[in-house]
């Protein structure tokens, strides 16, 4: 129901530190699904905000830096991406991306909340222009930890995007070493998976517990870095797992400048300078990174 | 006076968004100077944090990607950094950083608030180590602005680093052309000037305006980027004038590798490969600078 007054949201993501978003006008979705709450409204400064159980997940006029940073960099260094899967998304903004590049072929999104899906048609038209609609796109409206655990998509996509919540709730299952094997699982040879790990200045945590499963799993991985102001507390973690290719590496790196120079999409965020940087780490997220890798192999 | 119950401070730098911290306890300074409103407070998250004039300053958990990103790619880059003056940044964090440099023989710092040294002196030792008892530190209480424009201090500084606060109030002296004017007086040959330039994707107007007056006034300018949680809305914008010398060239940022690998100090956040990225902008941000540069050069 909407609110009868100009209202107030007020992100409580983390006990003792807070951000507080005000409505221009009333709220335009305000209510609970079967599977999470939805706020939807309209701030002064950044446009468009969606609101999935509390936790900001997408606005106007930062989504960019999210959605880019999580497609770009592996589209132009893979090379040859032909069949991506969207892990969550619903909001389209992240398909969006993918179908900017016309040499992909498919584009399927996995997505557990119709509502979801039908508030971003009707909605969120801003961030993913009309993406459910593209003859590439094909929506999969289940839970995505049943689609990877499906023998029949063994080794599908070149590219597996994990636009997954913050790991609490029903979203714990797309963080456990098991999702990590299923997504990697999924990929072709060569391909790649790139996982939203959070903002490691808050949840430090999340990062080295990924990284620590990742390595497990994938024969590469790594993280690179984003900058979402209202994913607050700075940079947020893209963690990735190669099946055979590493991601930022100086020879993939100029290649994916190439690639960008001859096949270029618009961007509000990517380049593939920035390409390069997001590779470098403060030395404190360094730290983090140590914490994680594996012990080194002793002599016999 | 410090409240007698824990409290809360919301900043209000923005219209329609704000962030918002408890206080762990009460505060430990509330009161107003002869220049300024001061708070300070603990919160669980960040540390102590130190407010002026209802802005952030400083907190203990992410001044080092301010304060570092102000000193090292300079000091690094242009080598030979003998004088160093700072203005503003009273807390002392920025200090702390240059004196970290044995081979920088003095540091001046200039700040306008006497009480701000006081409280940093007593309540701030995690973030300036006590560096205003520094054999190499002097400190001038007075208007950065008069100083600067002392013909006595002509070519006086290698380093001129502005920890300014926000244009508004008495702070819009530290923006005019003016100063950057007498900013480049006071610098040797060869000399660097860095600015704290706020956040782009809140305030792009001040980052246009500063490289527009940068560039009528140095023969090299430009931008690199840092990102400090808590000055909300993602990147920070540094913006830098050389009288002679240019900031984040290829030779320059490996003249600076080689140069920390010789001298290195102690960091939290920068290393060498992070100074380098620095300098590459999101394509949001380019457009911003490509709005500051001067019209091309027509054929006569």
């Amino acid at each position: 129901m909407a609110k009868a007054v100009p209202g107030r949201f007020s992100e409580t993501l983390y006990p003792s530190y807070r951000q507080e978003f005000d409505f221009s006008g009333d709220a335009i979705i305000d209510e609970k699904s079967e599977y999470q709450s939805i706020l939807l409204f309209d701030n002064e400064a950044l446009g468009r905000v969606l609101v999935l159980d509390g936790n900001v997940q997408i606005t106007d006029r930062d989504e960019a830096a999210y959605s880019e940073m999580l497609v770009h960099p592996a589209v132009y260094e893979h090379g040859d991406v032909k069949s991506v899967l969207i892990i969550g998304g619903g909001d389209g903004a992240v398909a969006e991306e993918v179908l900017k590049h016309e040499t992909i072929e498919t584009c399927d999104l996995c997505e557990i909340d119709p509502r979801v899906i039908g508030l971003a048609r009707e909605h969120l038209g801003s961030v993913n222009k009309g993406v459910f609609d593209h003859p590439k796109f094909t929506l999969h409206l289940k839970d995505a930890s049943d689609l990877i655990a499906d023998p029949q998509r063994q080794s599908a996509y070149d590219l597996v995007i994990s636009d997954r919540p913050d790991p609490v709730g029903p979203g714990q299952a797309l963080f456990t070493e098991q999702f990590y094997q299923n997504c990697k699982n999924v990929l072709a040879p060569g391909g790649l998976a790139i996982f939203q790990t959070g903002v490691p200045f808050f949840q430090a945590e999340e990062l080295v517990e990924a990284l620590t499963h990742l390595q497990k799993v994938f024969p590469q991985s790594g993280v690179l870095l984003t900058v979402v102001p209202t994913y607050v507390g700075g940079f947020m973690a893209l963690t990735w797992g190669g099946n055979g290719l590493a991601l930022g590496t100086p020879d993939g790196i100029a290649g994916a400048d190439r690639n960008f120079s001859a096949r270029p999409v618009d961007t509000d965020y990517y380049t593939p300078a920035l390409h390069g940087a997001a590779f470098a780490l403060p030395r404190w997220i360094e730290r983090l990174v140590e914490a994680a890798a594996p012990p080194p192999t002793t002599a016999p």
